[in-house]
Order: structure tokens, then sequence, then C-alpha cells
């Protein structure tokens, strides 16, 4: 059963506006177990949306429109529904009705213009808004059920649940079921090259891969005959796709990296205390944006300068004039001081040249060193050159610290 | 002369990813002066891609399409455009160097998949990725121009910029110019009052606005007979936007909030000192994100815990237990103490309730105190009550932080 959906306004073929409302049809069509196989954004055409309504509504069962239900004559779509379907507009005295009290409730005059949002193709189903001004409507055309809503996102969210969804959940059947795996540490080309072979032994198996910087997200889609054996299929797989990417994979669907590191610890009874110098924070801000961190995280003290890194963390000042602020020295003096500073279980450490100005040849951009001290156990430093620029470099740089700190909670164990 | 963007990927017609990229494109496409009547967005399928150029050429001039041009089995656009073309695909030599020298350069073993990131269509014309992996390739269809880009979408606007709008430049006469104004600290109902009456006096003049929490951005389009006139015109209407919004104008175009901020205190030759609580180093994070930020931020203190506010900031345990961690007494007190400690002139703190949990009837969450204190003048606290989820409080909180840095930094002049 495939659908489609439909926005219109010559605000969003201008770009001047981001189309989030079809990609939250399109998810909730998915989730309904309609095949989404395309979105489209016309302007405020009547030709054009006329044109667009039959070729999608001769391709698709259900079209969902968004936009131009508005008050003023750039609002077209109604009009244009009324052509595609060869009627005329008759006007709906209860939705009049029900605009005119609004505009009471609000203490506002109404204008003759909002008038024109009680007048509908002849025949189509009103569809009520709850929560605003303009009415959806439905039409049947070409065997397609059209669902035309108002582009304001709140009022055509709360339609879509009052009326589209029980109108049309019954016409799809779920028969896909996927899970998506979220993944840090090994690039795009070579969690590929591990999952190689895969859907050739699986055709009820498609696997989608997608970049957040620095993430790799890994989907796998399983389609059967009904959703409950989609679903043991796509479990299937997915245990297989961990097994060959390791713990690179750290979680499912909306996890967070951050979620997962702060887990690894609680699980533990672990504390952390974070130094950062080129990260600047974000490290911080990274574990931070777990409720209930405050349960690990104990310090964050991000030095900049070599002046913080000595009054609070205790870093030599000869080690920084020796070997530099950006050295595994550093780095270790910088985890250790933390450490002690807030007497957690494990402390991070990372002290890098983010760009794009302070590089070396000796120490180009990107060049960051990392550390890791743990009470009663050595100090492990490291170094990596990052690419991109800075922002990528920092926030990579984040991820590999967290990542240190997550590996170092499961191979030490309960605190 | 009009134009299309095609976006390419089931992740978006299943509505996993907002399509930020067709925005942008038909932006600026709109600003090179091309009338763009329809973005498509199309599933990772073959024969609908094929379907779906064809359709687009017959229409338009320009299309600039994304996505799909991966090292995955899920990346098919280049086999598409070369089955609408009618010809077979063709390794390029060069850019399959480009390709090995990139992952040499990171050190990193290039996979067999990426070889197929240098396969095009016979005749194509490559786009060189400066910035990234996969470059793209342009194809005459129909009479229509066919770009072909990566969906990530820093990669994307470099090639548009470098390669895409040098070649379109000329095909569409430019007669708009925009100015982008950014701005924090109004909220979007009283930007648009205080701009009341600019559009219908300025018929040349359209104002858009886009909410990117926090900030608001306002977009001050002029059209004209032709560009320079247009220029002329939005200036113009720039500065009267300036003037109506005082300084909640804080730059143009890809001005940074925390870039305001550090030029604000560079500009005066003072440093800056932060103490974190319930941002957890977001405002840091922040600060660092401006290349030079050394120059004026000395230290960081992210103290989640009691004991660290104690032990780095030395405030008092006995305040802390009188008043709460959040209150007027210890933001003040985290201030002044950030503020000796790195001997800064200016010093700011936040702690709060971020939430989910850990509110009170007297504190409910979103309950926020900050404080600026500043070498040589009282220290100023403030308090808000920060609607939103955990992110956009911290997000709003991180930003009234440096607001007040900036504004004392702006009333107290050269140090």
């Amino acid at each position: 059963m495939t659908a489609a959906v439909l926005s219109i306004g010559t605000e969003l073929t201008r770009g001047e506006l981001v189309n989030t409302n079809a990609s939250w049809l399109a998810e909730r069509l998915t989730l309904l177990g309609f095949e989404v196989q395309e979105l489209r954004v016309v302007d405020d055409d009547v030709g054009r949306i006329v044109e667009t309504l039959r070729a999608l509504a001769s391709k698709h069962r259900v079209i969902v429109a968004t936009g131009g239900l508005g008050p003023t004559t750039d609002d077209l779509t109604t009009i244009a529904a009324a052509q595609a379907l060869g009627v005329g507009l008759e006007r709906h005295e209860p939705s009049l009705d029900a605009i005119r009290r609004r505009f009471a409730k609000l203490g506002r005059e109404m204008s003759k213009t909002n008038e024109k949002q009680a007048d509908f193709p002849i025949g189509a189903t009103i569809l009520p808004n709850a929560v605003g001004t303009a009415p959806g409507f439905a039409i049947e055309l070409d065997g397609a059920r059209v669902f035309f809503l108002p582009g304001v996102p709140f009022e055509m969210r709360r339609i879509v649940e009052d009326h589209v969804e029980p109108a049309i959940a019954s016409l799809a059947e779920r028969t896909t079921h996927q899970i998506r795996l979220r993944t840090f540490g090994l690039p795009e080309s070579v969690v590929g090259e591990k999952l190689s072979g895969i859907e050739e032994s699986e055709p009820a198996v498609t696997l989608g891969y997608r970049a957040s910087f620095p993430e790799i997200e890994v989907k796998v889609l399983a389609r059967a005959s009904n959703h409950a054996e989609a679903e043991g299929i796509a479990r299937r797989i997915a245990q297989t796709v961990r097994d060959r990417l390791g713990d690179a994979v750290f979680g499912e669907t909306d996890d967070t990296f951050a979620g997962y590191v702060g887990q690894m610890l609680r699980d533990r009874g672990l504390t952390l205390a974070i130094a950062e110098s080129c990260t600047g924070g974000m490290i911080g801000a990274m574990v931070t944006s777990v409720p209930g961190s405050s349960e690990y995280l104990l310090l964050d003290a991000v030095t900049y300068s070599n002046a913080a890194k000595h009054d609070l963390l205790g870093v030599d000042v000869e080690l920084m004039r020796h070997h530099g602020a950006v050295s595994g020295e550093v780095a270790g003096a910088m985890a250790e001081g933390a450490l002690a500073r807030a007497d957690a279980h494990l402390g991070v450490a990372v002290t890098g040249i983010a760009g794009p100005g302070g590089g070396t040849d000796a120490k180009p951009v990107g060049t960051v060193w990392f550390a890791l001290a743990q009470r009663g156990a050595p100090t492990v430093t490291r170094t990596m050159n990052l690419p991109g620029d800075r922002e990528r470099i920092r926030t990579l740089a984040s991820y590999v610290a967290l990542k240190m700190v997550a590996d170092a909670a499961i191979s030490r164990g309960r605190a």
C-alpha cells in the first residue's frame, strides 16, 4: 500500500522554511504500514497543484496534502482540489459557525476573508480542526484517498490524529519492522564492508545507513507476510549486525552515545571527572545532556589556559613548558589532576589543536592527546590526528574521550 | 527560468530525517533568480529515481539532486542517472586517485566499496568534492542541466558554491537581494510587532522569519529590476530592522551568537571566567566554538556537584545548605569564585534545575539563577523560569548567560 505527501506553498519552494510537516507525516504513514514512495512540494499555483494531485492520485492509494487552506488570496488548495475533481465549491455552514465561534472566543473580529475557509469541494468530507481556524477535508480522486490539512504544524498534527489516522489505519497492513542500530568508531565504508553479504543472503532484509557525524546509524528493515514475522527477522539480523560490528554498536533507535557512556558508569557505580582544553566544555555538555548525570559526573574543568591547567588541575608549569600543552604528558597530568580534585573513579582529559590556527609541522591542526586516569591503575594516554574543521575535530575528540571512558568502565567492572 | 530540487533517499521518504538540504538549495536557487516550482523527494528505487529525473527534466531548465552517492548498496543515484541518459558507467581515475589520497591523508584504509564513488555516467562532468569523499557530477538531460550532489549537508553546500552556482548563475537574472539578520532576546511575536508596517510601506520587500531556537532570524528580501538596486533596498530596510529591534540583533548571515559575545570581549581586551552547573559545559562549548577564543576565555569550571562548587570555586558549604545550590547567593558565589580563580575581568555563573526531575514547588523545573561578577564592580544576579525540556532549558540558559556577558562588556568598556 503506497502513499505520498504533498506540501503546498511558495514559502516552501522558495526555501523560506524547512518542511518539517512532510517528514512528520512520512514517519506517521510509515509507522502505519504504508510505503511512502515520494514527497512533493509545489508552489501556490492552481495549475501545478491540480497536475500534481492527479499525478499522485494515479500512483498512490493515500495522499496527505498540507498548506494553502488559509484566508489569503494565495491560499488556493481548496480551489485546486475542486478543479482536480471537476466540481464546484459549496459553503459548509457548521464550519462557518465554528470559525465564527472561534474568533468570538479569541475576542477577535472575523474578517470576510476567513469565510472562504468554510468553502469545500462539493462532496468533500470535512475534517474539523479542534485547535485552529481552518478545517481540513478529504476527497476521493481516481480511487485515492486525498486528505487536505492546514500547514500550521500543531493544527495539522491534531487533525491527523483525530481524523486521518482513524480513516486510513485499516488500509495498510503493517508487514515491515525496522531496527535502527547506532554506532560510533567505524567509518561508513568499513561498516558497509563488515555488513556486506547480509542483504544478498537475506532477501527479506534491507540495510540502510545514515551518517550523522560522528555516528553512523545502521537500519535493519525486514519485510514479511505480517508484522510479527518481520520483527522476528529484524531482531535476528540486528543481532548479526551487532556481532559483526562489535562494540561499535552503542544502542538502538533514540539511544544517545552520552546515555550509553552514562549507563556504563552508572551500572558499575563509577564516578567521572573531566578535564577539557580544546573541546572547551563539549564533553561535559554531552555527559550532562543525560538526565541524572549528576549521579556520576562530579566535575568538568575546562582549563583553556595553561594558568588554569596549573591552578585547577595542578599541572606542572615545567611539564607544560617542556612538552607543550598539547602532549601526552600534559594530557595525563590533566586527567590525574581532575581525578584527584574530584576524588572520582575515572578521569579523562583532552588537549589538542582544533584550529584553524595554532598548528605547527610537529603538531598540525587536528593533533589531539587523550588521557584516561583511574583510581588504582596506571594512566593511559593516546594521540590521534583528527580530520575536518574546528567543529568536527572538537566533536570527534569528545566522542573519542567518552569512548575511552566507556571502555575503561566496562573493563574495570564494579567500583 | 524555472528550477527544481530532487532529494533522494528512503530515510527521507520514511520521515527519519528532516530535509534541510532541499530548503537550503531552494533558497540559493531563488536568490540566483530562478523560479523554483517544485521540490521532490523519492526513495532509493532506481526506477522511481529515473522516472522522476525524466519528469523534472521535461519541465525545468535546472535540477539539483542530492543523496545516494555514498559507498553502500542503497546508494543508487549514479546508476539511475546513467539509465535516464541511456548510457553506461565509466570509472574516473582522477576521482579514484583523489578518494585514495583522501583516505591516505586520514591514515585510513580505503575499502573496495568506495571505488564505486569514482564511477560516473559516461560523458558526465565531474564536480570535485573539496571536503568529502564522494564527488558530485552534472549531466544534460532533455536540455536540462542536472546536478548530482552528496547528501551530507556541508559537502553538498561546498560543491554548490564551488561548481554549481558558477555553472548556472548566468542562466538566470538575479533581481533580488536578501539580508539575514540574526537576533536573540525577543519572542517571535514581539519581533513581528516591532517590524509591522514595513512590508506595507515597502512593496518591493518581503520579511521572513525563521526561528532556530533560541534565535530568530529576520530575512529581508528585496526585489527590483536588477540586483544592485535590490541590494540597495535590502540594505536600507535591514537598517530599519536594526533600528527597531535594537541590540537584539547580534549579526548577519552566518555570524554566531558566541562569535558576537567573543567580539564584544576581544574589542575591549576583557577576559572571561565561567562557572556552570545545570548547563554542564554548554556555555564553554559555545564560547570555544569560536577560533581564537583562548584569547579571552580563561576558565570554565563545570561544578556539577556541591563538593566541586566548594573545592574549585570556594562556594561556602553553609551558603549552599542554607539557600540551596539553585539560588542567587550560590550563583553569585560561583561567579565570584570563577572570577577570582582565573583573575578574569568578568565572571558568569549559571545554576538551575534543567529537569526532568529535581523540581519542587518552590523551585520548579526551569528555575535558573544567573550571576555576573566583575572586577571592581558589584555582582549582579537574576533568576528566570525557563520553558521547555531539559535541552531547551540548558540552551536558553547558556544564551542568557552569554547575553549578560556581552551587555556587561559593552557597558563596561575597555579593560
